[in-house]
């Protein structure tokens, strides 16, 4: 039993909505099917959920959404013609938004409803094609699904109690198409999941039914083993373990947001990412436990800018029980999350994404750090990049410090930073952010190209 | 204006204190003579401090004193009669050891004012022998010294009210030995000093009189750039900065405890180690700043055994704002200083010295740490050593990162844990216990036999 899921760009026309129903009806196992709204179907269109939010924006601010309400309905219609299928389902669409526009009963959460629409309609337009194939496929709704969420408007998480309804899915006959992004509260409210959330509706059902796998269609063969915009044509992974994809997805992997797939890594649901363009290829394995044992190599290189090091000396602070946890609670009480903590004898590094630590904070927390903490010196240094080297047991491979290191020496980059041994799956390096590409490119030349 | 301190084998017999009484007039800066108590004569000799140690405990233990206390008067005798002083002195040592001894008002410190007899008896003889050979020499007790300490017995700390008295010391002509070790209360309780307490008298004295340099004469030529235990006949050092000798003296160099020269660094004060069998070699000079501009290279390796790592892992735990706080805490809770605390992002490791986390404590912390942060993982690896290269500016220097993994390849040695950039003047690696030496060989080739 398998759980498929396309992306957006995986249900952009109507050729690929055909596309997409080839791939289902060539493995019976697909059984569950997670759909996106379209997405673009060339670099100048927009997605149909950038136009469902347009529209929500003009409703809220009582301009007239005609324009952008008929540009919606017009990529549907075309998709269902395109596909000779009953123009009822644009009418059905089209009543639908105007539904959600008039409820006054949603107004906080309007947008939500909005949003959902572009994955609902595609749901409901795919079941149709499927059935006018004769094949026995059936909408479902997320309500009907099962799946229970918390009441987060655009932030919705998942309920445990939602799992044993959506097990007794197993029992449906024929294939089952459910519209990914959304599910209901306890109380009906319509409520979006967080951002990768088609990924996440996915990984809801496949850990739900206890799927034999979850596959992940999308636009690219596979994972690449390091950024395809730093790399050209880089080496795909066959097999990654989810601590490895966890690793890689935090810095700069873009496939999908790792987190999205947390509901099936806790099953222990197997992931297959696959293209939706070239179904034959293999893709790559995201498992709990590599088939085979590790091999203790890198399997990927993940890299990231955006980062800045606060760095705090203070003479004897080894001496000083507490000084660490002092320091970190300064940052928790300013609602500073942060990324790694080396400390030496005398310092302490903390490494914080940019993002968390605006510079309108800095002035406040120095200050606090200076005079509660009684420190040598504060100093913050932005713009800075890591760059992980990815691989369970790695790290006990002999030789992987040295020639990482060897690889940094010849692209002719200082390495600021390097922190191996805290996590047993990476290693991580802190660099000028200036010499990303020659830095990420060198190390591929070493762990790739040999 | 100089302070000399002269430690136990420089001190340890009548030659020798011939040897130091040449060295001090050998220069006329040299005013601010401090002594140890005499050490060994040989390796099957017994340190002076340890037989008064010894005599107290068995006085405390209402055993017979008399064949201790004569070892030490015989030793003191020796002395006195090969310098040819008057047999006064040894009877003075014996009495004031009789004194201490029956003092009831100093029944419970009794062992700080035994203690301090060694250095005490030995700066009155190398007065009397400065004396006899013509010169101004006056032995000065440490309360008219002027060094005021905190009343806790055997880990005395200066207070700073001594600062002021002692740089009256200025005005006194001639040469003054004080012994070193200790000091006394406000109510002039004498209290010793911590470990290296010699030194730490040296330094009060040195920061106090604002020296231009405090001369710390010991049994080798200078301080070496590795433990040459561990290499033969390794480079010498010739000038280091505090903060380089205080990361070297942190792991496993042992010329003298780092600590013990807090008051001269604070007064920056530059140190230099000498060698009172070798006096006219330079030795080594530990200064605030490099004379020359930082050369940025490795100025020695340091190197130490009996470390652990507490490891521990935690799915989503860079999610989880003061997750590291938490951590740390419960350390801080149970009495627990750590190192070093480098984090990954779903894992964090704790280094710890194997002392600060005897096995007795393990379960509970384990447990703590278990239930509390609901950790998926969290593991205890022993027999861990620390190894730091040293130099201030190195880390921004292009290739030591390269060079030094290199070195532990070239050994075969497999690197468990590098902690780079969060000091500015080390890299610490941490790897198994039993590869340690050939390490450490292995890092002195590449940068000191290049």
């Amino acid at each position: 039993m398998k759980v498929a899921k396309f992306g957006g760009s995986s249900v952009a026309d109507a050729s690929m909505i055909q596309k997409v129903a080839q791939i289902i009806l060539d493995d019976k196992d697909r059984k569950f099917i997670i759909v996106s709204a379209p997405g673009k179907r060339n670099d100048s269109d927009i997605k149909v959920t950038d136009l469902l939010v347009e529209l929500g924006e003009k409703h809220a601010a009582n301009e007239s959404v005609d324009t952008i309400k008929a540009k919606i309905v017009e990529r549907f219609q075309t998709m269902i013609h395109n596909l000779s299928l009953s123009s009822a389902i644009v009418d059905d669409i089209s009543e639908s938004i105007d539904q959600v526009l008039m409820n006054p009963s949603i107004k906080d959460h309007r947008l939500d409803s909005l949003k959902a629409m572009g994955e609902d309609s595609l749901a409901k337009i795919l079941s149709a094609y499927l059935q006018s194939l004769g094949e026995e496929a059936t909408y479902i709704n997320p309500r009907d699904a099962g799946i229970i969420v918390s009441d987060e408007p655009g932030n919705a998480q998942v309920l445990d109690e939602s799992y044993e309804k959506i097990y007794r899915l197993r029992e449906h006959k024929g294939i089952m198409i459910i519209p990914g992004f959304f599910g209901f509260t306890k109380d009906q409210k319509l409520m979006t999941f967080p951002r990768g959330g088609s990924d996440i509706t996915g990984a809801i059902i496949a850990a739900g039914v206890k799927a034999d796998l979850y596959e992940n269609f999308t636009d690219v063969d596979s994972v690449y083993c390091v950024n395809p915009n730093i790399v050209e044509n880089p080496k795909e992974i066959s097999e990654l373990t989810y601590k490895e994809m966890r690793e890689l997805s935090y810095a700069g992997f873009s496939v999908f947001q790792d987190e999205a797939l947390i509901p099936a890594f806790k099953a222990k649901i197997p992931v297959c990412i696959k293209n939706t363009h070239n179904p034959d290829k293999e893709g790559t394995m995201i498992v709990s436990e590599r088939t085979e044992p590790s091999s203790g190599t890198v399997v990927g290189i993940a890299s990231d800018r955006g980062f800045l090091s606060l760095y705090v000396s203070k003479y004897l602070m080894n001496r000083e029980i507490g000084f660490g946890k002092n320091l970190l609670q300064i940052l928790v009480d300013e609602g500073i999350s942060f990324e790694h903590a080396p400390s030496g004898i005398d310092d302490m590094s903390v490494i914080i994404r940019e993002e968390n630590f605006p510079k309108a904070k800095e002035e406040k927390v120095m200050k606090r750090i200076q005079e509660e903490l009684e420190v040598d010196m504060v100093t913050v240094e932005r713009d800075l990049a890591m760059i992980m080297l990815v691989g369970e047991g790695m790290n006990s491979t002999y030789g992987v410090a040295s020639q990482s290191t060897q690889a940094f020496a010849n692209a002719g980059v200082n390495i600021e930073m390097i922190n191996q041994g805290s996590s047993e799956v990476s290693v991580m390096f802190g660099i000028k952010e200036e010499r990303l590409e020659e830095s990420v490119q060198s190390l591929y030349q070493v762990f790739f190209e040999k």
